[in-house]
């Protein structure tokens, strides 16, 4: 994994791809699959829907810390089966074969099969609507990694892997953030 | 466009689309490109984030109503034109040769070019972070439209065509809403 600026983190979630969120609840650390995710700041600030209903839910609140770890299309099988178990009774790093990393700024950790991971600090919670705001404060990209297609759930058990890609840049440069 | 059951049409947003999104502010139509969006809730209630540097945004607040309609790939550089111009000096559905259709339960229209529309009622907004919170009350898909591959967008300029679609409906069932 290399350090990605944090001022691109944000292209990494904008695409709508289904995502891991790594927690650690002092004891032990934990992955939720999440699909319900959205980019609400460049800086970069996520919006991500949960509740208690998640294991995770409870660390991530306790410790205002998680990792959003971005699977690529090969993780699909891990991305259905940590998002069928729950924490409560299964090691889902040990389950699924995925390996922890440490993080440089949270104690939740990175995945290390991942295509990229984004530190997080909790920084707001709307508890009407379930939706937990975070902050981005590291990013990592695993450069060497041939498979870079992302997965998106459609939310009926099937999922869609990325397929072409389009190039609008020019037509666009009036709308990009600087330096991206 | 055929009318499409209500409990399914997150299913139409939880892949994280690009879409377009209408409002009518009583005098003219006006459309704006959104690619912050996220579900919040099966019934469905959706997420997105905008503000008032979007010209759409007043009518929004001020009607309580728009549509989300969901373009395929063939309507990108319709989309990449609607997101850089604004509604205070362009007719956007003339400028880019969409068609309004009349809407059954809000006054905003939904487009024809669009695969999907989703009619949707303004329920809740988190001015801090900028995040409005939407009730989805009647959708409609067309159902003769070819191409349905839905476009994503990375955030620097390029965008990303839906590929090879992977069913893991066994494994996911037991997580999956009622007759989805």
């Amino acid at each position: 994994m290399k350090k990605l600026p944090l001022h691109k983190a944000f292209t990494l979630l904008e695409p709508g791809p289904v995502v891991l969120i790594t927690t650690h609840d002092g004891k032990q650390p934990n992955i939720m699959t999440i699909s319900w995710t959205m980019v609400v700041d460049f800086t970069p600030v996520f919006a991500i829907t949960t509740g208690p209903w998640n294991h995770s839910f409870a660390a991530l609140r306790k410790t205002k810390e998680c990792v959003i770890a971005i699977p690529a299309v090969d993780l699909l099988d891990q991305v259905v089966g940590v998002g069928t178990c729950s924490g409560t009774d299964t090691d889902k790093f040990a389950q699924f074969k995925l390996t922890p990393l440490k993080a440089s700024k949270v104690q939740a950790p990175l995945i290390q099969e991942c295509l990229a991971n984004i530190e997080c600090k909790l920084i707001d919670y709307n508890r009407k609507h379930g939706v937990v705001f975070l902050q981005g404060v590291a990013a990592w990209l695993d450069t060497a990694r041939k498979e870079r297609r992302l997965l998106h759930a459609v939310g009926d058990g099937t999922f869609i892997a990325d397929g072409r890609k389009l190039d609008r840049r020019k037509a666009m440069a009036s709308k990009l953030p600087a330096g991206v």
